[in-house]
């Protein structure tokens, strides 16, 4: 969420320069800034690893990135030369307390031959288990102790639970300032993210209906079709609550709640999100099961190819309960929204890969029509599509062409990719931008993480100390096991067909 | 607006079925119905006029029609000779008072056959000078006497003014009731009628933002890109205000401004539409340059060519002050419109063929985004667009992609074309079977015609009275004259470019 400011010379540190996320996503994601001229003029990167290669070695590897997953693809041959002369290579084993000075001894020369002390960005590119050795050897070299020029950038997980992600804030903060701190969470850099932000705050239209009194219900589905993939050791550690509802799900909850912030202040935002977040009524260990369900797929079909069950993945274990699948009722208790039932579902192996937020309207409070004419009725419905074609539906009813008088649904639609020829950039690139620009506002605060824990907690106790008993209980294929559809029958209300892009009423 | 009752046996009878309403109109519009199987089982069309030719004649002079200019045409063999099996024609001189009782022996002897009374629709598709000698005509043979069976179907104009209009009521009214009167005025017939009212309140979204608390203003613009073509004569005793804004502008405006009718009985929605007029605050004589500007096209062009100014065209005085362009603005005095004006326009030689609806939104009460963000800034705007691509269309503010905030409007539509398959009936077809079906919902009522007359009464007394000065004011293929910039600008509003169907941002 940028700007034109003039950009202060900045050194991107990378530590796992080796590994899978700076090859695919980081270095691709700066190579497209650098084509659209959006990095500082003076500006490096530096990428720390074990392995012994040198500079030539690492810029190949990094090319070869870029050929395979860069936005634009294949690297062009001078813009590629250009922006590797930005880029070397640091091997060192930070996690080793003898490693010595090379990086504080490179950053230094960097500055010196710049003559300006540069912004410092230290990217944790990392495992987990691996970020405390890297942020000890952060402070003892000294090198990110300027609170406004250095900046620390750590990927999720953040926590596998309450107690563990306070336990990381604890670390981390001990060490570096909150605001030095940018908890990246790839799908807060999604043009999706901003796009709803910009939809609510800067449309009248839509506001004064935005509340208790006109809406019914909410519904936001994330839905995959593929199954675990490669990922299954990782998967199975981990499961739908973890990976999804915890943060991507909730981080959309949040947006589509919040109250309207009074600026885009990185902190003015978070503070908006997390008020929201304080006011989801705890769950009660007593109702979880009305509030929450899980699923795990067993065989079935997707794209009309039989696909093995969840526990027949690599990497799973035969008898695992991790939930593949997880749906969530939540009531938020403040005066826009009480009573307003929010359902949250995400699944992997759904019929169809699609994430979009249905809001659905109260009925007009009276009908004029007769009775023939409403056969078909539906209330109206507002969709936020955020895949596979970003876009904004408004489900509204309309008259039928005809001698007589019958109504019917139809979609009033807006497809961002009809409106605009420019290609949404990838969310690393937005991130990547705002970290060198020092915006925190698609950053999670440690305030934030937490919250979204203390939600889930209960729910999260419960399924680890309660096995499933009835798991697989979806069928690869299906919209997850009959327990969701009971979650939301019991308010008398049902899930939603999600719209299709190519769907035309 | 008909929902599925059987239907009566009926006899339309139509008076001037030698004229062009009955070859171009009403006999495609019947065939059509015919075609979709919606007319009655016991069905009979009888043509009245002063020539003497035999059903066969005449039957081939409507089938000539039909091949020309229905919607679905040329007449298909089969399908034509059953419905025309239906048709009769009756040579007779109403204006003759001494003329037969030829008319009401065939009515019996129809419904001898038939052994039953059929419901009788007397259709005067007569100029306005004949109208009191077949009313006369009619009362005479004692035809059109059961209130409930027994329809009059008049065409507009409606008078010329308050008085006329008041005189032509009173005739009718001393000979029949006014529920047997329908006062047919085909704009009213057009889907886009209907669908403003199933839009308006089959929809929960909108209406809560229907008042002066979220809209700003309203503009109706209905603009033609044609001349008075053959029709200089008529039009030039008329004008843009008598041929417009008293009848097409003023229903339209109803239609966006009434309240909710109870139900879609005629009284009711034709009750609510009466309060809507009855609420316009009247034009003070002294405030009318304030209120109502005219205009007259000169020459200029139209589709690239060169074309003539009103005054050159065939059938029009050389020193006439007709107008041919009409800008109101209008006040609702009431609780949900108070202070929000209405700007309606209209006119001939425009620039393009147009008729929609806009509605201004306020501005978001706070901006929380930077102003860098906003320079493309505009209000949200609902535009119902009638013409030429009927459809809804929401302009809001979206985000623009890429990694900087930037806002700028986007379209989220709804088109009749690309939502329903069906191709939607003509008016006459609507109207027509909405009179064999007795529904007036459509149909002006007496009071409504007065009111709107009463409405424009002083600007019509004033126009008549104060030559223009300076006419002709605007050059063909421009949005009228510069004095309709001022009625709009004086406050602080502009006329908006209507939206065109191909246009995307």
């Amino acid at each position: 969420m940028q700007y034109a400011v003039p950009l202060e010379p900045t050194i991107l540190v990378i530590f796992g320069a080796g590994g899978d996320l700076t090859w695919r996503k980081l270095i691709p994601a700066l190579y497209n800034l650098h084509l659209d001229k959006l990095l500082p003029e003076r500006f490096a990167i530096i990428g720390v690893a074990r392995k012994q290669v040198d500079d030539e070695a690492f810029r190949r590897r990094l090319r070869e990135g870029v050929d395979l997953f860069s936005r634009r693809r294949p690297a062009e041959e001078e813009s590629w030369n250009r922006f590797s002369t930005h880029v070397s290579y640091l091997s060192e084993d930070f996690s080793d307390p003898a490693s010595g000075p090379a990086l504080s001894q490179k950053l230094e020369e960097l500055e010196r031959a710049w003559g300006v002390r540069a912004n410092r960005v230290f990217y944790l590119a990392i495992p987990p288990d691996m970020m405390e050795a890297a942020a000890a050897h952060l402070q003892r070299l000294g090198v990110c102790r300027d609170c406004r020029r250095d900046r620390l950038v750590v990927e999720k997980p953040f926590g596998r639970d309450l107690a563990t992600a306070v336990a990381l804030d604890r670390l981390l903060s001990g060490m570096f300032a909150e605001s030095q701190m940018y908890r990246i969470d790839h799908y807060l850099g999604k043009e999706t993210v901003q796009n709803i932000l910009a939809f609510r705050f800067a449309n009248s239209l839509f506001e004064p209906v935005w509340n208790r009194r006109y809406i019914d219900h909410v519904q936001i589905t994330v839905a995959e079709t593929v199954g675990v993939e490669e990922r299954g050791g990782y998967y199975d550690n981990s499961g739908a609550l973890r990976d999804m509802v915890q943060n991507h799900l909730l981080q959309i909850l949040c947006l589509i709640a919040m109250e309207p912030p009074i600026s885009f202040d990185a902190d003015e935002v978070r503070n908006k999100k997390v008020d929201l977040l304080h006011a989801i009524r705890p769950i009660r260990p007593e109702e979880i099961h009305h509030s929450a369900v899980r699923g795990q797929y067993g065989r079935g079909t997707a794209d009309g190819k039989a696909v093995p069950g969840y526990l027949e993945e690599p990497g799973v274990a035969p008898d695992s309960t991790t939930e593949t699948f997880a749906a969530f009722k939540f009531f938020i208790d403040n005066w826009r929204w009480q009573g307003v039932p929010f359902y949250l579902r995400t699944g992997k192996r759904m019929p169809a890969r699609v994430s979009e937020v249905s809001i659905l309207f109260r009925s007009a409070p009276h009908q004029p029509f007769p009775s023939a004419a409403v056969e078909n009725w539906q209330p109206n419905r507002l969709i936020i599509r955020i895949q596979p074609e970003e876009g904004i539906v408004t489900r509204i009813q309309a008259k039928q062409p005809g001698t007589r008088l019958l109504l019917g649904p139809v979609d009033m639609q807006f497809r961002y990719r009809d409106a605009f020829s420019t290609a949404p950039p990838e969310a690393y690139e937005t991130l990547l931008l705002d970290v060198i620009r020092g915006d925190a506002t698609l950053f999670m605060r440690a305030d934030q993480v937490e919250c979204a824990w203390r939600i889930v907690a209960p729910v999260l106790e419960a399924w680890e100390s309660v096995p499933p008993g009835d798991f697989p209980d979806y069928p690869a294929g299906s919209w997850g096991p009959e327990s969701a559809n009971l979650l939301i029958a019991r308010e008398g209300h049902n899930w939603l067909q999600p719209t299709m892009p190519e769907e035309r009423r």
